[in-house]
């Protein structure tokens, strides 16, 4: 469609044939590009998820395995199992960029999700307890850590209020 | 690079000017279009495996409770654990278009790799046993299945041989 229309202009100036052939060309070019482009896309993407899904595939084998101790009572086996698959999964995300936020120290509200804040012998506004992990991939945060918050200390009650 | 040898062609051949403008412009969108659709490219990749590694991090939390549950020596919680994170990653593979080699029935050389074949009641060339499942991705075959196929049955012995 863009190629027809860019050939009837071309053709209503009557220009200089080489260079109105040369404007076609490129139009032409552009096109097919554009095509390509948009067919790569897709290719792009479905190639990216294939490796990732490649990688699971001994992941599930695994986990299999593990099942087959559980069902056969091999306690033992079972854990070994469980582990082996954990640290699997783990390394796998940490190569295709995966990081864990940390939780250290003060509240950012950038990478935290404060649920609750609780009167603490904490610094006021650190984070005291981790309640679900939280991830980055790359600078990205996929999921906010979420945390308790250590609260300001309450107000002493000690001294007698006059008039009470 | 490019525009400015496009510009440069151009001048030599002194065309209308319009023409000359358009076919200018054409060249620099052409450029700027190449530029983002590489750009594009890699998001489009980013972005891909980044649902992807998403939708795992659940798993590998369900992952590191059944490890609490393994270290507390909760075998219940732990053989719940796994079925559930089995279950969790299985569906994930297949929501996104992972499915098994189906074995039943005869050796098929583009889903099925021949481990060895051993004597059996089955039919010769069929499947007989399965080492490691096979999966497909879409059409694809990631990984064939697997397999041990039955040989031909062995030539009886009974008859006597004559002079032997």
């Amino acid at each position: 469609m863009t190629e027809e229309h860019v050939q009837q202009e071309a053709t209503e100036e009557q220009p200089e044939p080489e260079v109105d052939d040369r404007l076609l060309r490129l139009a032409a070019d552009f096109e097919n590009y554009k095509k390509r482009a948009a067919r790569e896309r897709h290719e792009y993407v479905a190639l990216a998820n294939e490796r990732l899904i490649a990688e699971l595939i001994p992941i599930l084998d695994d986990l299999e395995r593990a099942l087959d101790a559980a069902e056969e009572h091999q306690e033992a086996q079972l854990e070994e199992g469980v582990a082996l698959v954990h640290r699997s999964l783990a390394g796998l995300l940490e190569r295709h960029g995966l990081s864990s936020i940390e939780t250290e120290g003060r509240f950012d509200p950038h990478v935290h999700e404060a649920l609750l804040s609780q009167p603490s012998d904490a610094e006021e506004g650190s984070v005291i307890d981790v309640v679900q992990k939280g991830y980055r991939l790359g600078d990205r945060v996929v999921r906010p850590a979420r945390v308790v918050i250590a609260a300001a200390p309450p107000v002493p009650e000690e001294e007698p209020r006059g008039d009470a």
